[in-house]
């Protein structure tokens, strides 16, 4: 493909994906199509010629669209939001365009500082204290990790590194396998499935704590843990904080673990992967009170903060840790300046990395704090407006305190009931919806996930909840 | 930014990046600033208000390409090349547009069957053996994976599951933990890096092993390895074979080292990360012989094949043993179709995906395999013709076989001389290479990296190499 073409078909994708987002309200939120629905839709195998760009752009209606899951409708409201806005596309093509891979500062110096500066913009935004920004002058600083899995899994061994070290000067006999067998972590019984995956990736024992009855970790339920595996002779060393569940959008109480964890030199890491975003408004962080006492904080700006995936920011107090745990340095790699600027692939699991500081900078300048407040408390407000038609039906409940973009309810009655409602909801395919159940209460998540969401959005997905649940009792009422 | 200012953008940065790539031979190809270069040049903080689109453009010459290393251009040999390509960047574009996460089938189920497909016609390109391909009906596939070192850990955490299961049928009375510490697997000594980093990860031992004066592991090495821990009361169960390794482009005899592995019911992951893509032309198979034998196979279509990072193929036999290690499974992510499709959530270490399928389909349709197969022939061409000058110059010397797009070098004589020339090469900053070392040899690698390189480019190396040469020599010849 020459230059020329490019330009062209650059041209044709930007009008399409334009049309795309401003009239996806319009399409089919979740499709139709059975699984094995796309290969008999293409040939056999890759063409021997090349084809002309049109006859792709032709192919994407028929083959990919008609697959495809809108994350971006208003209609949908399942999981978690995923981030998505113009400054972020355009950034991706420059990205794409340098494509330079970052593993060490050398190897595009640009790529290391402009990540480097953009985790000191974001950290101040959210109010990080000064001992996680590169800027203090410290150890501390931010990079970016493709997502909160991989942050949570690099914590874990930054953890197991101290705590093995620490634990070797005390007993200089044991080996480091002694060691690894007595490790235990520690989260929220509704910590995200990738803290337990951590937990087997890592190699060590990771207990799920039971929360408070507003599904929050609390510090005495920890510190509880911690002395009874202490008793059995275990060693305590990492705590994962979940500020913003994906269960129920609970917040751990990171003030009182954060104690528990310094006083017992365990390794404190908050997972705050898709309410993090809030912490740009002052008025949320007191949900975040205490993280001066944590080793490490993470968010997605890929969820709810308008940066494509992949982006998920994470600080660290003392990057030594992770650094040194993953520290293999061949020739090839190494370099004049080693030790000035970070060189961040030995604090992450991949080697390759890409530019992605670039949509950090594009979405921050493009938006400005102002705005990126306001899509904030806009989809904030959304989730609260569809809260007070729940609260004025008798037949509904809501299931837990609305803080962020995320409504739990279900209807008054029995887990049947509602599971059958949320059949008759995603049976119709007008919304999206996915389930959670906790303590075997199950309930129905809405997620404001759309930036295009619009109070008649909310309007259109409550007529049809409402209609959905009208439905369903009318069945039960008639058996 | 609203539809209409995304369309001016979008155009600018098409214009910008056409601009930069048409004409990037012409910039310094590593840029001379210094660490902390950046930082002075952007604001402290974020802007509370937007900033117009033209603002950021006119930022990125004075503050990104300023630091930017040219990967892409014909002046650049160090690593090894990563791809960019045209059609690449528009797919990412759409990508960036649809934005969902496939972890699931239902989360968009053309992400997951595109996917599928495109493994499909891949490794038919490459000639793989149909148990690796989901069209054989049975239970092999393929996946993307963001990087190589990524395949290489899941591949490993495959092969831990598989012997813990079959350990635990002979000695029920055995813990995992037991088990875990005598497990162990094998490489080439000059396997790369990542693969030390995938053993420290999992927690399991990994031996280096000695390979053949051209560099490649052999059979009877790392038969004589097992036999040896075998004897010592040892588990061998992984052993990641290396096709064209970092350091130097050797091959390990897949087909031995195949039988070895087979013997032991032992796990063989295929590491050919960079060579890989030249197996979409026949005549270069001959170095995956054996491959029938192996359990995965990993290569990155982002270095040598044109789709833009990330894009790491990799191709399981049986990839159970890696989803059953991985499965962790709560109710927001199940759905009804679970088990008709691959859920690729299981198959990797993040949770999140991007829909990176499409890269790899506007690539193959818009290049085809002809041009496909053309780039990779004269890539390897341009080796060959940068081979030949070194041969007719009696000062230097060619340290291993050419057989990719890397040629290893040297000025006959000591490492210090040697290590001067690449300062001078590197010192003068017209193009940019990386060294190598292997049993005390010191050498430079030049790896043809750009789409743009042509005769005339190597020409041009070739000269700058010879005229640094001149004066390193001279300079030995003064004292
Ligand atoms: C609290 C929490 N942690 C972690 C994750 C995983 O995020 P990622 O896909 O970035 O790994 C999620 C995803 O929804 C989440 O809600
Ligand atoms: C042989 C080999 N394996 C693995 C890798 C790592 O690749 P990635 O950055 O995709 O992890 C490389 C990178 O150069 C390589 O040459």
């Amino acid at each position: 493909m020459e230059a020329g073409d490019f330009k062209d078909f650059a041209k044709a994708m930007t009008d399409y994906i334009t049309e795309y987002l401003e009239n996806i309200r319009d399409r089919q939120v979740v499709p139709s199509v059975k699984p094995g629905y796309l290969r008999p839709l293409v040939p056999e195998q890759a063409p021997q010629q090349a084809e002309p760009w049109t006859a792709v752009m032709a192919d994407i209606e028929r083959v990919v669209m008609s697959g495809v899951t809108h994350w971006h409708s208003p209609r949908f409201h399942a999981y978690f939001p995923t981030a998505n806005s113009y400054p972020a596309i355009v950034a991706d093509m420059l990205s794409g365009a340098i494509a330079c891979i970052g593993f060490t500062w050398i190897a595009s110096p640009a790529c290391t500082e402009l990540e480097v500066v953009m985790l000191d913009w974001l950290g101040q935004m959210l109010g990080l204290p000064e001992q996680f920004l590169a800027r203090s002058g410290g150890e501390g600083g931010g990079v970016i990790q493709g997502t909160a899995s991989e942050a949570t899994l690099v914590a874990l061994l930054g953890a197991k590194a101290r705590t093995i070290q620490r634990v070797k000067e005390q007993h200089p006999d044991w080996t480091d396998t002694q060691i690894l067998s007595k490790l235990v972590g520690y989260c929220n019984k509704q910590a995200h499935s990738s803290v337990e995956r951590a937990g087997l990736l890592g190699g060590v024992k990771l207990r799920t704590l039971r929360p408070d009855n507003k599904h929050r970790l609390r510090g005495d339920t920890l510190k509880d843990a911690i002395e009874e595996d202490l008793k059995n002779g275990l060693i305590p060393f990492y705590v994962v904080a979940t500020l913003g569940t994906t269960s129920s959008c609970a917040f751990d109480v990171l003030d009182e673990l954060g104690d528990v964890c310094n006083s017992h030199d365990i390794w404190l890491h908050v997972d705050a992967a898709y309410a993090g975003s809030a912490f740009i408004c002052p008025e949320y962080r007191y949900l975040m009170k205490g993280v001066e006492k944590a080793d490490s904080f993470n968010f997605n700006p890929h969820k709810w903060m308008l940066v494509n995936f992949d982006c998920s920011t994470m600080w660290l107090k003392n990057p030594r840790w992770v650094v040194d745990a993953f520290n293999v340095d061949p020739l090839y790699l190494k370099h004049d300046h080693q030790g000035a600027a970070p060189d961040y692939r030995h604090w992450q699991i991949p080697l390759g990395r890409r530019f992605r500081a670039l949509k950090l900078w594009f979405v921050l300048r493009l938006y400005g704090i102002e705005n990126l407040q306001k899509h904030i408390r806009k989809q904030i407000g959304l989730a609260h407006y569809f809260e007070e038609f729940c609260n004025k039906d008798d037949r509904f409940e809501i299931y837990e305190e609305v803080t962020m973009g995320l409504v739990c309810f279900r209807l008054k009655g029995d887990n049947e009931i509602n599971e059958e409602l949320l059949r008759h909801i995603n049976g119709r395919g007008k919304i999206h919806l996915v389930p959670s159940k906790i303590d075997d209460v199950y309930f129905l998540r809405l997620a404001i996930c759309s930036r295009f969401t619009e109070n008649s959005d909310i309007d259109l997905s409550w007529e049809e909840i409402k209609s959905c649940a009208d439905e369903v009792l009318k069945g039960v009422s008639k058996n």
